[in-house]
């Protein structure tokens, strides 16, 4: 299923901050509805940015008054600005925006012919998302036998894609080719993700999933509940996956279990030219930890340390699910050469 | 600090379903409201429950209209009935009231002088239980260099027993001692004892704590922000540790960075006859897990997998802190001859 539709000038996409209890699909037609949207995490997973980030750029191209292709064009080139400045780390967003503004400068036609030119480029960047993550599912589904349990971090699914998801594509495509299989989400504090999105759409989909809190994961793998670990990448480096909080946890609990460990991502998430020390992780605010769904869990001024992301070593993947291979430990230290082998 | 104190035939004790943002004192003068508040957990804690169904038969003593001793004791019997149905897998409650029950089938005096041997009995348990923790506090103490931080789970902090706590006891000597020490409380879901609980009486008592979810201590230990885990213990068997959900990952963690990980546990807490094998995890009610403080976190009719402990292999156990000493691996092959060495 699309999560992001483009319709005439509007932008069609769920409402993820009311998911799972409400089903809200949010009608964007301007500019700043697009902003908003980003900036409240409306709209969230690092594919689904990319694609949202140049249908914002579409939705300003399609409703343009420009006479001209420069007048047009400069109207594009701010909008860039103030969808990049709605969430400053998320690289998706300027990757795509950055992909959408070279396409139109390189453009050398009317300013009508480039209002064409500019949706058609958003809808190709969309379309490319769906196409590498079903290619993804069909290569990690090799991975997946009839009767595994397979455990899951965070949402790395088609919430966060514009179709289909990366870790839970090869799931899907298992599914599809009749495997009897069951997920175990983690809910993923402290934003929930797994037990607010990751459950909600494998059960809409129909398939089996249970609900843990994170810290259950490692009792259940010594209870051989688990055969397989797989996982979404926020920046694959060198030699570290950054991931959200929790994800190495769960792969170092894997790796003493003897249960594998997979991450399943784009290419685009690769970024070969740094390594784990030139990252900086993002701290976010204390009352993402206090709170819980707008209820208070901790003494008022407790400190807090709140992380976003963490770094899993390369010794505890087994491998890495991409668009047109896995990636196995033999090929790891070809990382370093800072480009995707 | 005492959390259950007797004065003139009412018991005092916080209500621990309020904390941390109200500082209410339950004043229990009847065996009904001392049942009420074992079973809603208004008091919960292995050790701090033992004195609660201790003081309940003491509250039936001191108020009883009874003319003879045989007439005392038949109340006292039905009391203690009563009192175990509360929480019948909590085997402290069946421990304190069987001991108090013995005291008085076996005490010889008239009615009055009886009321009065329960009541010092039941001041005996709460009494020697704050003397195990402080004893337990000292033997650990030794185990914290200034400068250390100490992460601990769930709370096996003063709230779960009588005075000072099992697990923060050995830290709250070290900070006595003058030892620059911090500790991190991780939340502890589903039911956030150490975002509740533990982040509370630290801060109440002026020890630096920091809370994190409980998927962050990978990452922090990654980091060298841990030098020692301190947890405590529900039920320790000949060759695991039973304790809160969570503990055996955080072990796992703990091994993995060379960070010791120790067990602080009265001897009550030894059950040396029993294996892991013998033992069935008890598994509570899904909404703890898809609701937080009343709120609904996860998709209506999820499945849920809700363990309530896990078992720690000895293998992962740097030591267990008991009243008399510490037990080191070196002494854990003796717990499989069935009695505590």
């Amino acid at each position: 299923m699309r999560m992001i539709k483009w319709q005439n000038g509007t932008v069609l996409t769920p409402d993820q901050t009311k998911l799972p209890l409400q089903e809200v699909t949010l009608e964007i037609k301007t500019l700043e509805q697009m902003c908003e949207a980003i900036k409240v995490l409306r709209v969230r997973g690092a594919p689904l940015l990319g694609a949202a980030a140049a249908f914002g750029l579409a939705i300003v191209a399609y409703h343009s008054q420009a006479k001209s292709r420069e007048e047009l064009l400069a109207e594009l080139e701010e909008a860039a600005v103030a969808i990049k400045r709605q969430r400053p780390t998320a690289v998706n967003l300027f990757w795509a925006a950055d992909r959408v503004l070279a396409k139109a400068r390189g453009f050398s036609g009317v300013a009508e012919e480039l209002k064409t030119a500019v949706v058609e480029e958003a809808q190709k960047i969309a379309d490319e998302d769906a196409a590498q993550n079903h290619a993804i599912g069909k290569n990690g589904a090799v991975l997946i036998k009839d009767g595994d349990t397979i455990l899951t971090h965070c949402n790395a699914g088609e919430l966060a894609t514009v179709e289909f998801g990366t870790a839970l594509a090869p799931i899907r495509v298992a599914w599809e080719q009749g495997k009897k299989i069951k997920v175990i989400a983690d809910e993923t504090r402290p934003l929930l993700q797994g037990a607010r999105l990751t459950a909600y759409e494998l059960m809409r989909d129909g398939i089996p999933v249970t609900l843990i809190t994170d810290n259950m994961a490692a009792h259940i793998m010594s209870k051989e509940l688990v055969n397989l670990v797989i996982v979404g990448a926020d920046r694959i480096v060198q030699d570290v996956v950054f991931n959200k909080i929790g994800t190495y946890g769960v792969a170092i609990l894997a790796k003493e279990h003897g249960v594998p460990f997979y991450v399943a991502a784009p290419k685009s998430t690769f970024d070969l030219s740094h390594k784990a020390a030139d990252v900086i992780v993002e701290e976010r605010k204390p009352e993402e930890v206090t709170h819980i769904g707008g209820v208070q869990t901790a003494p008022t001024g407790v400190k807090v340390f709140n992380p976003a992301f963490d770094a899993t070593p390369l010794k505890y993947v087994s491998g890495i699910i991409c668009e047109s291979q896995i990636y196995y430990p033999k090929d790891f230290p070809k990382f370093k050469s800072g480009a995707t082998p």
